[in-house]
């Protein structure tokens, strides 16, 4: 009777299965996420034969687990931490969002939206980042100020590079401040959050690229662009980092309709980068800097900026770069990103391209990209309170985000082949040995004994077997990564014993003790104090770059 | 022309949203998601008027922040480290499946989904909850034994219960082993993680509800429900724990076409319930159930089952409840549901049920529900290896979800005026006093001093102000609940010192101690220690119920 509704079931899997394959395209889905794109292909070419299911995730996205997963976890402990050092409370909010609240934010980027079929009700997509939500939240409760942390996933329908970390679900890690607060203040506290996040996560060798809106909307000004022309002029600057200036240049003047003075003008000023000192001095020295309105309160800005990052040593790592842009529509202020050497695509790109055999994913040419980036919206949470309905209230806010997936690809890196994480925190393996005709394999008693272990706090295992040889348990034991193991001898149970042993190659001749059953738990405790005095596990180590 | 490119960006806020409303509306949609109900309403009803964007959250979602996200958090730490210490090793899994993957596996419920639109590519749907993923991750890999937790949010266009924790979107987290195992040892094991899960959340009046599939089939044909009737007459079962016998009587009867014997000898078994030992007595004396194959089999699943449950000394918790049906498709062997008081409806539920103004929240008129459930699911994994053309291997699997929202709904009733939760970490405020024409109010020293704090791990922050006066900081103290305050003294800071201060009432006239700025890390790691000593903080009592 049971397997008829299993039956059922299963036909029913097969039947509301949308994708028809042939059993040879079946066992190529089967192969793992890299085969991802195959699939794709293979589904939509329907063959007759054998209604199947594909074993796989979506595009773009992946299971997490094993050392990668506590890699992560280690991650997103770290920034946390961080988070929280800085005064930071943590929100969560739904992952989807009504349409409306994201509509108008992303620029060119919308497109990337993944929307939520209507089955009725409202109409939703998944967020597309953490700063629109948080403006949303903000200028719905009401709220005049708060500094808040946020690590979730969000969702991009764009074109993947899994092994570089760039994928289509992925996590942010954002801390934002909002409210009105002394000029550049909170903004360099997220520049010093910045550098201590990547500093702490073991990354030694990046660089903050930063500018200001304000200036660069100056910059245009001065060069002629017209205030219409300035979104799509400053998209063009945008791709300075993947394209030589000829290109660019060709595309505002070819393109985008601006006169080669106007280009030039540009191209003299987007050339510019260096420290913050060298290059405030430069265009304080320029008189079309220092008579435009707007470029004169970015640079003052900066100079402000400039005795705070001083104050928290974070100078040396920032260069000022006047051929930022971001695509992001809602920055007015400060914008910034950070690359390090494997952020920029390879040398040879798009020779890489044009030989990949697949563009489902673009691993093979293309870079990490910036590993984190933000800068400062101040209008994005009046924007919300105003078309709402409410009084408009300007809440200026600043903000970064790390992008998990990218320093994770970078932190990978460093793993060798001595480096071995373990996925379980267990510490303790409770094993039983005996033998003979009455030999019953002591499992209750080993689940009794774990048991008390548990109730204070400590992890332990045992084999699920009713009776298993001692090296069916030993193997057990060390692939959990277990440091001590209590044993349950069946003469020396009876007596109330059992016996502690120290786990691993160093201890193979050791018996261990053989103590009070009693006492179990305390031992246990001491012992473990004395394993990890030493410290530093080899997750951190690896997190830290050590 | 930066507010040119704004203001176009708030048009396309406007001219892309698709809620009009009147600024009448749009005040009412401007209050917390309590009014969700009357916003959508109201957004289902355009008026003239102005275009808009309601503030809110989408249906039966909503924001987490301040206290309920520190008692949210501490609910998942303290299950996070349960699961660690039974030997978890944590995975995550997309939040969207192939659509195909999810169909099939939830009975009536399946109409509960939620799509994702199409927009080119893969048809996918949000998951709706962690079991059939993980079987897809378990299939996909030919994994072969796994304990693993996963703590993630699911999807369920369901109606919901805001103030019970029945929400659209919820956390479930979920502990589950894989593998083929001594019979009933990882089943015991999961009922105890049960158990210390919800004594370790301060849960303690909790019964466990547990029935066995194979003796509810068994039941079934003993009664003589016809195979291809089991599953219906199995989810009016189900009904039990909401409608009494003689609705549910009715039910199969009348609208299922049951006989009134079958019906009347179903309902002699579904009617017993008591502790394993009481049950398993019943039911080993009944000839019936001995000679049915199915049901022997179970019953001989219980007997095992006793011995484990001893051990683990959580007999005392279970209820033994042949009324218990549970709605999945999946499950082949125990079935288990955790209730409390707080789980049924409240007793004049229809009449409340009609007196309720708006059918969009239920929270008026149901009970919290079940908080923990789970159950023994052999043939899932298997059902997609074979769908999938992979070998047929069976991989048997047992597994909890505890309902985090529901669970915290319990922890709130416990929170008196007394309790304060904290929800930043700040340890450490840093102040500077001084005044007359020259004060220039020390705000980069403030910084400088934070950055030591900072990199040596403390938890510290500071007023984002030139100049504060000495109430504003501590006012900012006491909001962040720091214990220390470190104050730069005009003269003070400028001879090398810096005063340390506790905050506090108790410390109201006490001015603190001048120490040398040199030393300012080790002596506040020291004052913290000695704070810290006293133990448990306030969410720690509130989450363990002290």
């Amino acid at each position: 009777m049971l397997s008829r509704s299993l039956n059922k079931v299963v036909t029913s899997i097969k039947s509301s299965s949308i994708i028809r394959m042939s059993s040879a395209t079946a066992a190529a889905t089967s192969a793992p996420t890299a085969n991802a794109a195959n699939a794709l292909k293979a589904s939509k070419a329907p063959k007759k034969g054998k209604l199947q299911v594909s074993l796989k995730t979506p595009k773009g996205t992946k299971d997490w687990a094993d050392s990668d997963m506590v890699i992560r976890e280690a991650i997103f402990s770290t920034l946390s931490g961080l988070f929280k050092k800085h005064g930071g409370v943590t929100i969560d909010t739904p992952v989807f969002e009504l349409r409306e609240i994201l509509a108008g934010k992303y620029g060119e980027d919308s497109k990337l939206i993944y929307n939520l079929e209507d089955q009725g009700g409202e109409l939703c997509s998944l967020r597309y980042d953490l700063t629109v939500p948080f403006a949303r939240y903000v200028a719905m409760n009401n709220i005049q100020s708060i500094k808040r942390y946020h690590i979730a996933k969000v969702y991009r329908r764009d074109q993947p590079a899994m092994t570089k970390g760039r994928m289509r679900e992925f996590y942010q890690c954002d801390f934002d401040v909002a409210g009105t607060f002394e000029s550049m203040v909170p903004d360099s506290e997220c520049l010093s959050i910045l550098v201590e996040g990547l500093t702490s996560l073991g990354i030694k060798d990046f660089k903050i690229k930063l500018n200001h809106r304000k200036i660069l909307d100056g910059i245009f000004q001065i060069a002629g662009v017209k205030d219409e022309d300035v979104r799509k002029i400053s998209s063009a600057v945008d791709k300075l980092d993947k394209s030589p200036w000829e290109a660019v240049k060709k595309e505002m003047t070819e393109e985008k309709g601006q006169s080669e003075e106007t280009a030039d003008k540009i191209g003299e000023y987007v050339k510019l980068n260096g420290s913050l000192k060298e290059i405030h001095a430069v265009l304080s020295a320029d008189a079309n800097i220092t008579s435009n309105e707007k470029a004169k309160q970015g640079l003052d800005d900066i100079a402000t900026l400039m005795k705070y990052t001083e104050a928290f040593d974070i100078d040396s790592f920032i260069s000022f770069d006047l051929s930022l842009a971001r695509g992001l529509d809602y920055y007015t202020g400060l914008i910034y990103e950070v690359v390090t050497s494997a952020s920029a695509p390879p040398e040879n790109a798009s020779e890489l391209k044009k030989k990949a055999k697949s563009a489902e994913d673009a691993s093979e040419f293309v870079g990490v990209g910036s590993i984190a980036a933000g800068g400062r919206y101040d209008n994005l949470v009046n924007m919300f309170s105003e078309a709402s309905g409410k009084k408009s209230t300007q809440i200026p806010c600043v903000g970064i985000s790390f992008g998990v997936e990218r320093i994770f690809s970078l932190i990978k890196q460093r793993i060798n082949s001595s480096t071995t994480i373990k996925p379980t925190a267990t510490q303790v393996f409770v094993m039983a040995f005996g033998g003979g005709k009455d030999w019953t394999g002591y499992l209750p008693e080993r689940m009794k004994v774990t048991k008390q272990l548990w109730d204070a706090g400590i992890e332990a295992e045992y084999v699920y077997k009713a009776k298993a040889n001692p090296r069916k348990q030993f193997d057990a034991a060390e692939k959990a990564g277990c440091h001590i193991a209590v044993i349950l001898g069946k003469e020396e149970y009876l007596e109330g014993k059992l016996r502690v042993k120290r786990l691993g190659q160093e201890f193979a001749d050791d018996d261990g003790e053989l103590v009070s059953a009693a006492d179990i738990v305390p031992i246990v405790q001491e012992k473990l104090s004395q394993i990890h005095e030493d410290g530093l596990n080899e997750v951190t180590r690896l997190i830290k770059g050590l």
